[in-house]
């Protein structure tokens, strides 16, 4: 397969403009070939068009037919080969091994979300049956199950490649739920974006589906993108990326004659609380483990702890002494863009300059868009006088607050802003300490966590990869695991509907064999007469 | 009971401000004792810092402390008695049947939720168990549940003064969630909302629950209710009543710092479809039942059908004489308010006046804020060149748009904005039309219902009272039913959480006996070891 640098609009490729752009090797700063034409508003328009006239047949395909769709596009993903590793490394400087498990994770997506269309709970099939006999007045059937909202617009990550990019969670959720998608790809990994793209591209072929189902859209700049969002035929947005950005688009969405939902996972700096038993137990251990953490994927991890609270002590000196050693002795990595690696300079250097902050470590130097890690330590007065302590510098850096004791460690944690994911670290003897904070981890957090750290995202049904303002725009939702889906569905019912005009969610014969509620209690039968 | 004109800070009543208003009586405009005290922005500060710190503890009562303080609260609105109905009555025009039914359904709508309490899949509980040994990483314990946004504010409606005022959909279903709530009285009921409101401060005390659980707050402006949305401690918003009211609330809610979701259920026309076999069997006896669904309780229904589409024939002037002919002998019906009384005769002058729509019947007439009801019909160019015959008139007034062909209605319905509800009539002959039109009425309505009227609406499992924008602000849900009080929810992940500090519905032993998922299968068992 090769690269063109053409948006795919539906089944034909586009390159109508001389507005191009040029995918960047990460390593060296130096544009690679080829040239990538920015898609153009009338592609845009055909784009919406296309997706507006397939979502009526797409989104009433069986539940089979929807999931083989899925897992067909995670075999055209494994038949690009190696060409796709290739390309992406050099795009965004992530290693062989990373990309090579992120791919499995991507595939493993498509996967999950065909078994959750195969379960069709997702669907919340709910039959009220007519009560002819009821007094004062009869009863009337009705039934309800969700629907695909319309198409969506996916603008893809760039610290995700593969797994939340083109073919990443958002455009696999609403794929499963039945919303063509429109992505608008990631500069930072374009030729990655049109490998993954044609592969989508081939399965929406394979399948006999129409080719409205999918389209990737090109854009140097931002025309395309907040062009799509305004667009009437987009029902929803899927976005994972900076806050700017993010409230940028909750703007246009919301300043639309119809507004929509905008899922945008935005900025978290996933506060790691240190306990004091646990502290004095191991405090080295955790400060090796902690470093581990912050440095995994150069920090460009959504869920990297960027933040630790602890009890001034002799065993958070030992945690910090631990964490420093490893940082000190990590070698740099290769950020995902040089305006990625230009960001994360200044927020260091915006650490380094404060008044209030003790540079704690560095990490080694490498190449010139390589991230040096770093470590910071400041107390909980600073913390609470200078907003710009608790903004998200996006990279292997973080920053510990020394607190008094745990009633201020509380106060700390009541003071920032909504989260991906809150880690304790505790032993038996800080139960009480721990249970003490749970009310608060549950008000900030998505996902709260014990002796971990949030940076290992599991894909399944449990996940919340989400959380309160500003982590993500929407707490009610996950953007990872089974759950995502809903995110792009609405209820309708059917009242006194004829069955052979339901649904098939809802006919009598009950075809897909679901578990459906009536009168409010679930029960799963073939062939239910109700 | 008596009524003070006080608004109620959780426990206590507060009168602290000389700027009242009053209740009106409906039928003739005059004012009613006892003058109404608004709150002032101290006991708007109180009532958001009592909401606030009452969260935490509500949210965790069991699931049947919760149902039982539900039920409570329909106790001690049946013990007000008499004087509720009488009160409400005089407040709103509506007769004595129709608010005892309301006043059962009220009580009716608790009691689901305390059934949704105690069946508890409300919690989506979900277990993803610990891998120790998968390869090549172990996974960890991940365990899902939601658990409520926090306090909300809750706008009461004036066209169901019980069921969606002060104890109605809103806050029940809120409640149920875990949610405190603070409504913002609707100004068109004052005392019946201080009745009901000083029902629950009784149920809240009856069940030793934080005072914090409830407030009730006055205001004959828009203040308070501005300054509710606009507090960063309420978490959402539950509205029904006009589209710029509705407007305005989501706007405030966007431009937080926090934005926070608004449910507003806002205006709707109710779109009728006549397909053409049925018109022709039974065209005046539709007519007939069209006409008693349009004046029912003055038509002031959300669900009121405002708009009736169909080819034009014999058979429709049928239907128009035998609708004309009912309404031509339906008594006059007080509205709620002398101001949307006005509204009313403004709406219907609007289309009285339009060139190209011919008025068919009138009502009789009959006291000074009464609704004269009225039909008018136009054809299909002219609704589509005049913006202004798509808007809801909030009465008993309904629009037939006659249409050439079945193709040429398909495109109506295809230019009209999101619905509550689409009713379509048809015999078995018209079963392929339906069919065409069914994918559009499903984009444009959260119900579609065949040969009846939106007009009952079922408070059960599958019941959808919602729909897209701008019958609603968020169509992915209702606010009627048992699925409301997903709107209240937001799911949190625990990842290797401790089992005696893990949420009831999250414990190994399972104390609710809920069904929960286990690695996205279904399963109820007691005493669930996993």
């Amino acid at each position: 397969m090769t690269i063109a640098g053409h948006s795919l609009i539906g089944a034909a490729s586009a390159s109508n403009t001389n507005d191009v752009f040029n995918g960047v090797n990460a390593r060296t700063g130096e544009p690679l070939a080829p040239d990538f034409h920015g898609a153009t508003l009338d592609e845009l328009e055909r784009a919406c068009a296309l997706a507006d006239s397939a979502f009526d047949t797409f989104r009433e395909i069986t539940l089979e037919e929807r999931a083989v769709f899925l897992e067909a596009i995670g075999q055209e993903i494994e038949k690009i080969g190696d060409t796709l590793i290739e390309r992406c490394m050099t795009e965004t400087g992530l290693p062989r091994t990373r990309l090579e498990g992120e791919r499995t994770r991507t595939i493993g997506q498509l996967k999950l979300f065909a078994n959750v269309l195969r379960n069709g709970d997702f669907l919340d099939a709910r039959i009220d049956p007519a009560l002819p006999e009821r007094k004062p007045l009869p009863r009337v059937d009705l039934r309800q199950r969700s629907i695909a909202l319309g198409p969506v617009a996916v603008f893809g990550a760039s610290n995700f490649p593969l797994a939340f990019s083109v073919a990443g969670g958002d455009t696999a959720s609403a794929l499963a739920a039945g919303c063509p998608v429109i992505v608008k790809a990631h500069c930072a990994h374009p030729g990655t974006s049109e490998l993954v793209g044609r592969a989508i591209q081939s399965a929406v072929a394979r399948c006999g589906l129409p080719e409205g189902v999918f389209s990737l859209l090109f854009d140097g700049g931002v025309v395309i993108g907040q062009g799509l969002v305004a667009d009437k035929r987009i029902k929803a947005v899927g976005f994972t990326g900076s806050r700017a950005a993010g409230l940028a688009l909750m703007k246009i969405a919301n300043a639309r004659e119809e507004p929509i939902p905008v899922y945008a996972e935005m900025s978290a700096i996933n506060p790691v609380v240190l306990l004091p038993h646990a502290l004095a137990a191991r405090g080295a251990q955790i400060g090796r483990q902690f470093a581990a953490s912050l440095t995994l994927g150069a920090g460009q991890f959504c869920t990297n702890p960027g933040l630790v609270l602890a009890v001034d002590s002799d065993a958070l000196r030992a945690f910090e002494q631990a964490a420093s050693a490893v940082l000190s002795d990590t070698a740099a990595q290769t950020m995902l863009t040089p305006g990625i690696h230009a960001n994360y300079c200044m927020g260091v250097q915006r650490l380094d300059t404060s008044e209030h902050v003790e540079r704690l470590a560095n990490g080694a130097t490498g190449g010139r868009y390589d991230a040096q890690a770093s470590l910071f330590a400041t107390n909980a007065a600073a913390f609470a006088s200078e907003p710009s302590l608790h903004e998200e510098v996006f990279g292997p850096t973080s920053l510990i607050v020394r607190c008094s004791d745990l009633s201020v460690l509380h106060e700390v944690l009541k003071s920032i802003e909504g989260q991906l994911t809150i880690s304790v670290h505790m032993d038996a003897a800080d139960r009480d300490a721990c249970g003490a904070l749970t009310p608060t981890l549950e008000r900030k957090a998505g996902r709260i966590l014990v002796n971990g750290f949030g940076t290992g995202v599991e894909v399944g049904h449990a996940m919340v990869h989400g959380g309160p303002f500003p982590a993500t725009s929407d707490a009610r939702t996950t953007s990872v695991g089974s759950r995502a889906i809903e995110r792009f569905l609405r209820p309708v019912s059917y009242q006194d509907w004829p069955n052979d005009l339901l649904p098939r969610a809802l006919r009598n014969e009950n075809p897909y064999g679901l578990a459906r509620r009536v009168d409010g209690v679930r029960r799963r039968e073939e062939n239910q007469d109700v």
